[in-house]
């Protein structure tokens, strides 16, 4: 198949899941990922490239790597871009297979687990926060957004790259949590406050809900305890991504 | 001139300034704008409103209070619109005449200064923190986005008609440190660690910088000290939203 028909299939979860591919867009997302260890499998490339000097110097590495290059204008460009300035670039890369059953947990670990989270902006941030606290691994329930969604990619920063994002189901969860002994919290606005007197377990997986409604019903029956961020005044909320900041930060192991 | 017209004209900064008028799209940023104490202009309205129950309790809220109101199609109000879902209502409001010179500091307080933030969502969600944790007002400096931006008043979530959001040059600011005797504090990556050993200042007003490159020369020469928040591996950085709630969520007065 042509790259550019194949880029444009891969806005679709189902093709995505399918192919195991995804997209990434733009050039730092795309620098990001030939740094990491996925597999790329092709390119597809604008002439406004060429015109940025961080544009030019990852053609040079593409072409270094014998990665498969498509050219095209920059409205097939655009065709089959997600976001806005996809900046000359669209890479077509293999989507990792990561599976619970093989992940391994030794001594502290902390672990996030995204529970019916819709908004690509936020799960792409929170993974990035992830990885940069040092969370071992986030679970992706069913509810949540493609991780391989392009936005959440670009708002990701790279760190999808790296920082292993599973996907699960309450099953899984059961038996990783059962193998593994962590303990299973929840962030809820009324939970208790998020402080230094917080006793954090050693080995602890955090559920955060969907934006508006919170955590899941299957959620909230599994969670052992509710923490929160104690908040200014009672009309006030927190974004979901800057909440899981919040509590990350104070959860550091 | 017809509010349809209107709406699609203040897509433009130089016409909502012109103007000292703003639109808020959504049911929820509506009915917000509705609880606060912002002048409400007049309303563009979709069919599609009514057949929300929010949507129709919105429409008899607008009625009672006689607000004026367009009747438009989807497609005439998509083309006013620029959020991809403005569930059938389009708001316009009048912006609030803050100014830096009428801002009383007495006691305790935090000020949070954006220096050149560029995207929507983040200034949006920053607002949103800062209205959160008793921020007293937030001063917007040059390069930052206009806070009456339609994705700034929707990531905002009604937080901008509550929490000041006051635009100010570097002279105002300046004269305000001056007055108010506020120390002047940046956030930098590399700055002094924000953990529990870190002593703050009854006043403290404290800079955010772009998301690429960070605070400004004019921010840098001005600022007394530079704080940040540690991470786990050199490689990765945070949100500017996540870093700034992380920080101002230990600021809290």
């Amino acid at each position: 198949m042509k790259l550019l028909t194949l880029t444009r299939d891969l806005h679709r979860r189902k093709a995505r899941e399918r192919l195991g591919l995804f997209v990434a867009e733009g050039i730092r997302t795309a620098e990001e990922l030939l740094r990491s260890e996925l597999s790329v499998e092709g390119a597809l490339i604008a002439p406004s490239l060429a015109a940025d000097p961080r544009g030019a110097a990852l053609r040079d590495t593409l072409d270094l790597r014998k990665v498969p290059i498509q050219e095209v204008s920059e409205s097939e460009l655009a065709s089959a871009a997600d976001t806005e300035s996809p900046q000359g670039v669209l890479i077509v890369a293999r989507a990792p297979d990561r599976q619970l059953a093989g992940l391994a947990i030794r001594g502290t670990a902390r672990l996030l687990v995204l529970d019916g989270l819709q908004d690509p902006g936020n799960v792409g941030t929170i993974v990035r926060t992830a990885a940069a606290f040092g969370v071992e691994a986030t679970l992706s329930l069913p509810g949540t957004v493609d991780q391989w969604n392009a936005k959440v990619v670009r708002s990701a920063m790279g760190a999808l790259f790296r920082h292993p994002v599973i996907s699960a189901t309450w099953d899984d969860l059961d038996e990783f949590l059962r193998r593994t002994k962590a303990e299973f919290w929840g962030t809820d606005g009324g939970g208790d406050p998020v402080d230094d007197n917080l006793v954090i377990p050693p080995v602890l997986a955090l559920a955060v809900g969907n934006e508006g409604a919170g955590l899941s019903e299957p959620c909230r029956t599994r969670v052992k305890r509710l923490i929160g961020i104690p908040l200014t005044q009672g009309v006030e909320s927190l974004n979901v991504a800057v909440a899981t900041g919040i509590i990350l930060h104070r959860l550091r192991s």
